[in-house]
């Protein structure tokens, strides 16, 4: 990413003389998105400005320890005194991605839009987009080097989050040799690998190790163990639905996994996981759904065995043609 | 690290022209030991010589794909013309350490130690040991470059198994800058990060599955919910009990977590790992066990129930005095 000067002057300018800057970022937001919002609140805090961190939801509970997380504001209980004239929306591929936060902004308010999502639609006045990077975190760093800004302990916490969980704590194909050395980079500057690693993936609440303890005896394969199942009754439900569909994918031998979950609603949640050449997007989005080719997702109404009855026959089909025989464009 | 000119002078020099060096590493090898075993083999190929890996003990099943696995031998089966007159020792702290594989050795024997341990007794006649590095597989990359070796696509795989795994995936406080700016320059080496990632934390038996489910079912908190316990009848031991003591360490508030394992010889096992200031070690100790300050265990005889109730009045009191009552001079 090559940063323009009259985009890093505006920004300059727009953040100096104490300036109210709104930042936000996407409604039910991941780390990178909670992290990526409170480093952009403090580099806009080094330029000068008064940032407010308004969100549309509420902060989840992995992110609560991030540093500055206490003064995020959830929209619905934010008082403002007026609309603010300029924003950095962080990890938001456009700006109806922030929810009813984008109630707070004047007209003709000035926009940074700093994300790296391949469907990102360039809403901002100012369009740092890089989809080569891995995080939104990755960006905030590369703009706060161009800025020559201080990389404290702080905003190193937060720009880790972001790396860590946007490539899978270093394991998914996204994580380049960049990556990695920018998190060295991070941990030089004082950024704390164990705590925030723990704090993303080792904090886990007692009742969901019972949960999953349940969840994990329905397990069931299919398909000469190229498929595998999972059930969460309500009383069974986890905090974190997708370290549980992960473990389903990391079954030896398992390409395509899904999570049946039953919802409050009175629907069946599926949560879908490949491998190899299985995309789940396109099942889940025949069903109603949508997400990634390796991790998607839909409802359906009925009980756990009528959706399993449903999806099964159709993973069964893919595995079949995609994995078992691939066609021979493939071979 | 700095490596004299004297000693890479002599591994150079007893290398070269085809000699036969023999590389191994300690019982019970884990991923460090064994991606640094064959990291060096292919290093000394580099060199000039005929290496051969021979371990006292089986290639664990998330070593198998790592490249060159397929060379290693096991020494009860290992076919050897006459003993070795030069070796590789990599990752032990001293020559017990490599188990009845010592016996192919000559009495003098030129012995290049390679290590991180803080326990290393230098027992090489060449010792590369630095407790400073987080792996040995760091010490390894220390060393190709010294010696300006060609970091091939499959020595990065092995380093960087040995780099991910003894720094807990990159979460333990080992995790320096040099750490990840070495995994990062692994991968623009070729490094298989996914794959890599995949084989040694999501490869799990379907069986494993199940026997979690059963296991995380189990679950006891003491003492407010410091303390969390795990039992696991015979039926549902798992390949690797080290992932379900973590889940239980990993819970909310923990502390100290036990699993108690039912052992085919009629002890139990007892795994205990620990937070904060809770010397785990002492306390394995003391039932005739040893380990590590935050892991380490002991066997015992009795059933779960029994071994349990001599356990947890202990860990009760550990919490008491170490978290709850904090000495004066720890305050």
């Amino acid at each position: 990413m090559t940063f323009s000067r009259a985009d890093l002057e505006l920004l300059r300018q727009t953040a100096s003389g104490g300036a109210c800057v709104l930042v936000s970022t996407h409604i039910h937001p991941d780390p990178d998105a909670v992290g990526s919002a409170l480093a952009a609140a403090e580099m806009l805090s080094q330029l000068g400005a008064r940032p407010r961190v308004i969100l549309e939801d509420e902060v989840p509970s992995r992110c609560k320890n991030l540093p500055g997380a206490e003064r995020i504001d959830v929209y619905a209980a934010a008082k403002t005194e007026s609309p603010f004239a300029a924003a950095v929306i962080v990890d938001a591929g456009s700006l109806s991605r922030i929810g009813d936060v984008r109630n707070l902004l004047t007209p003709d308010a000035i926009l940074f839009n700093i994300d790296h999502h391949v469907s990102n639609d360039r809403f901002g006045a100012v369009n740092f987009v890089d989809v080569e990077c891995a995080a939104t975190a990755e960006m905030l760093f590369l703009l706060l080097r161009e800025l020559n800004l201080i990389l404290t302990p702080g905003l190193a916490d937060n720009l880790l989050a972001g790396l860590l969980t946007d490539t899978g704590r270093f394991r998914y194909s996204n994580t380049t040799p960049r990556v990695l050395r920018l998190a060295g980079d991070l941990i030089e500057a004082g950024a704390h690998v164990t705590d925030i690693t723990n704090g993303m993936y080792y904090d886990i609440p007692s009742a969901d190790i019972l949960s999953m303890g349940a969840v994990y005896s329905t397990l069931e394969l299919h398909q000469n163990g190229r498929i595998s199942l999972l059930f969460a009754r309500l009383d069974h439900l986890v905090e974190d639905p997708d370290t549980v569909v992960d473990i389903a994918l990391s079954i030896r031998g398992v390409c395509v996994a899904a999570l049946l979950s039953e919802t409050r609603e009175g629907k069946i949640r599926v949560s879908l996981r490949s491998k190899h050449s299985i995309n789940v997007a396109r099942i889940a989005e025949s069903l109603g759904g949508g997400g990634h080719e390796r991790a998607a997702g839909f409802r359906m109404k009925g009980t756990l065995e009528t959706v399993r009855d449903r999806v099964l026959p159709i993973l069964r089909e893919e595995v079949r043609t995609k994995i078992d025989k691939p066609a021979f464009e493939e071979a």
